[in-house]
């Protein structure tokens, strides 16, 4: 498979990464709204530098991966689409919901083949938890909780224009709630306050978040974010079933322990989603590659992209209001039940 | 310290056995509205059975210990506190937060001399972390997160007059959110489901749930109950704060680790709240001890198990109308901002 | 059963303790070479202090405990048991194997009713690491490793009078080797050093030891103490089987985890025996009373205790020497192996 | 850096993969001395084959990795060393020792230039483990323990040309201790047994042994060894030093704990020694790299491959007579205090 990359940044660099060791495919373009960019990372996987719509428009490549900024994503997806080529873009699909419904309905059938990057699908250990649960091990499930929380909160700058906290960082866990609980939510409550730095509050967003999601047959999910865990990157999924409890925990620098008189001290968690999330991108690669090969539906799509970006939508406006949100009021039905 | 133990059911045994153990307190009269019941714990500690009033009445008694069924709590808190006994009672204050609020004013100014048995904040475990806390380990808390899960719900019978879900089981969850916080809440936001039993959802009540709270200076909190976790008492706390994550973790029955072909394993949490919290009761008994012989406050006190009950009864409104409720709303000012 | 205690000091003080606190004993006397010791002990408890022989010639008392130096064990065990007591004597039972061996005889077929206080075997864990073996849970045990690190050295000055660490100390590990395996062994090979404090090599002594013992089935056991783990008492079990491995790890003094910038700590080991082993103690007390009670053998016995000092005799003999040493070469026979 | 392989089996296969991988080194040429495994190899990494001869004799190939039967390794290092050849050599470096301490006079003062492949001392978490150690974070070491049992023992006509256990699996243990102690022995002692397959005896081999060393400056290393542990992999260090105890643990496969009815329950360690030393061999390699660019003195060189070899020695020597073994009978002098 021969794949065409758009955006060198440090995403980008990731995915070439994985494209250039995967024995199926093969790196043979780049482009980036910055040449220094495109020409760093053209040097270091020996590919071509050229521009978005050169790449889409060539016939000779058979995949584009879509890494740039997020108010590109729906444009490129629908031009990518358009052109027949097989399409992995980055989350989130856009800022806006409406925009990204739109071009949902735009690439029409095309929808299910249109994988979204939500990486942390592909997370052994996350993995490892939602193959015990569709194996039965803790019986029905009842209570999902996720723990989210980022080393560091990003500039301010950032945060003003990354859509806030819930598009931007909680949209993986959105993700992951549809992931884990094979379905998506009926309301969304959000609760969220700036209380890591209160410039991140006037700049309009939340730093530290609670959002309950409940779903039509009873059960309940509950997502707790924060931008900042001075120990690292915290990324933890727990689950209450009717026979048993599965959590899936953090993984550690190394597995040293040291006791001394001053207490028992282990490793921190991985710093942060490079570290944590490198088997993930390269199993999410080797996923797409695996789908486009065999002409199946995407194992997170388009669909589920809009789904979470909804639920986003909800929950940003359910901590504005202070009151809980349906998302029927979102979607205009409720809750897109076949995602997930 | 002669002390009067009114009830002798379950929990009154737990607490004949601490008052006996300690070396500043003697059991010398129990009473019961089951005989039976009163004569066998009579029996093993070798007091007198007598009636409340009677033991009320009695000036060769210093202090009661209230170990009766819910609905008679604030009577008795009232009449041993114009005896001028020294009162632990267990908890709840009561079911019906009017009454408890008269209960508070009918004490007036003995309400800080009475103890009310919210036995976890002398678990070892949640004590300590409380200590790191204060002692500014983690420096300044924004987000706790408790979980509560009983190994199995209890029969129909005993939902139907139990007040409900946050009356009688997360009412020590309010209350811990009081002492870890050392705050009450202004807004308390309930999720509730009958998951685990329809039949609990048929008699008004749910048996899943999760609250949250938020603080005024921004911080926020959130609550998990289940009345099922198939493998045991499941009791943790989790704070996170700008300098750091305090975790307290659940007490195995053992140390043993056991690795086969077949995976790694380890004993059980310990099975339910006697088990989890004996030492606890012990702690929480010579903590009362400790308060009256030095005539000072007590550690928790009927000012807290009010505005714990609050809370209840916000949560209960809020899981009942979909909506987030004010505090000011129950108690009538911003949340009784004094307590814990 | 009424109880007469020989020896008011620390031990003595734990048993002190147990036995009164268990509802089928209660201590009536005690005796020790210090009076004060005796009479601080006696107003605790409420008992008549009296002489050791005193307590002996009662014929109202029916166990005696040996709580006294070690140089005493012997004469006491074979006058309490003469005066046909039932007893239990704290290990070792003599620092002389000669010694020890003539008691064993002069009780003749009392032996097996005479228990030694090998205190851990009754500690909740090493006991479900035993039960988890009998019930087959790992297959056949082929290797086992035992760890007993003491928190600080003893004072070189109660070094000089031990016996040495291997009748000391590591007595225990031997009689745990002899529970655990179910068999004493053929060889004991030991390396021995002092590196924790040369003073304590200077007299006479190791304060770091590896001790090997081989079985007649093929079997290794391999034993490791230090004098000095400056994080606690470290005890720990290790055994590895045909179908698995079984690990018996420490108590923490809480379950409380802390995760900062400087990374993950927790509680350290529970400091030392006493606050380890209070639960062993009592379970001891329990399963002597529960064998008095029953008249059958002791759960640990003469014999036991000889062999264990058979065993401490060869690893002294060993690390003096260089050589391993056949467990024929001190007791005569290929070490007893009807013990354990 | 131009790289040639000599063997194309399992672990030539791993190598192959870290050659390629590093950005500063390329697979050119590969033999074995089956053609097959040869040209599979080739393919897939698009080298050539060629024979060893050729290779070493290509002055276009900077470094020559060995992976071989071990009985051509002495053989093919010197002729390397010879060609000028940096070279990185799987261990052990012979089965006898007098071939290997000629090979290692024959290298003459190239031997600090000759890597052999001791892959344990890359792992991250040994790694972690030992600059903990020298940045004194436990004071001064006094008592390692190491722990190593393979999954499954390979099959006996493998054992009988092996070396025996203590050559052919233990030599990562001993080279482990060289490492962490930073010095060698001045005693082995073994004992060995046979208990895991009788047929392993029965081929005058043993599959399970606990070897303790004695060094000059007091201090005791000791290791265990068995050919099966059905749970997995299990690789473990321990170091108790004068101001705390290190450990590193094993790896799990996965961080998902699962709590039910019949316990708590997690991953097992990571199968074998490819999955458990991927990042270890990566960095091996890397390392090798680093070396040969900077003409640097190699981090594991053939002067600690000899070491370990000869600590093998001794310890077949032990176990076979039962007595410990001066490394002075072994080397002709106290232990060539200098590797490590």
């Amino acid at each position: 498979m021969r794949v065409g990359l758009l955006g060198a940044g440090r995403i980008g660099n990731v995915h070439a990464q994985a494209i250039s060791a995967h024995h199926d495919s093969a790196l043979v373009a780049v482009s980036d709204a910055f040449d220094d960019n495109a020409q760093a990372l053209a040097a270091t996987y020996g590919c071509a530098v050229r521009s978005s719509d050169e790449i889409i428009a060539d016939s000779n490549i058979d995949a584009v991966l879509i890494a740039t900024s997020t108010d590109t994503h729906s444009d490129l997806i629908e031009a990518a689409a358009a052109a027949g080529k097989a399409v992995l873009c980055e989350k989130p699909v856009d800022l806006s919901l409406a925009r990204a419904t739109a071009c949902l309905e735009n690439v029409g059938d095309r929808a299910a083949k249109i994988m979204i990057g939500f990486n942390r699908r592909f997370d052994p250990s996350f993995n490892a938890l939602k193959s015990a649960i569709i194996a039965g091990e803790i019986g029905k499930t009842e209570l999902l909780s996720l723990t989210s929380f980022d080393p560091a909160p990003p500039p301010v700058s950032y945060i003003k224009v990354s859509g806030g906290l819930f598009r931007d960082m909680m949209i993986h866990d959105f993700d992951m709630a549809n992931f884990i609980m094979g379905a998506t939510p009926v309301t969304v409550s959000a609760a969220g306050t700036s209380i890591v730095d209160p410039a991140i509050g006037e700049a309009g967003d939340v730093d530290t978040a609670v959002v309950t999601l409940t779903y039509a047959d009873g059960r309940i999910a509950v997502i707790k974010n924060s931008r900042r865990a001075v120990y690292g990157y915290d990324q933890r999924i727990e689950v209450l079933g009717s026979e048993g409890l599965l959590q899936a925990q953090n993984m550690l620098e190394n597995t040293v322990v040291k006791s001394t008189a001053s207490g028992v001290s282990s490793a921190k968690p991985t710093y942060f989603f490079l570290e944590r999330y490198m088997p993930a991108y390269k199993a999410e690669w080797a996923a797409f590659v695996a789908a486009v090969k065999g002409d199946t539906d995407m194992p997170v799509n388009l669909i589920d992209g809009v789904a979470a970006l909804a639920m986003a939508e909800a929950a940003t406006r359910s901590a504005q209001t202070g009151r809980p949100v349906d998302m029927a009021e979102i979607t205009g039905n409720s809750g897109r039940g076949e995602a997930a």
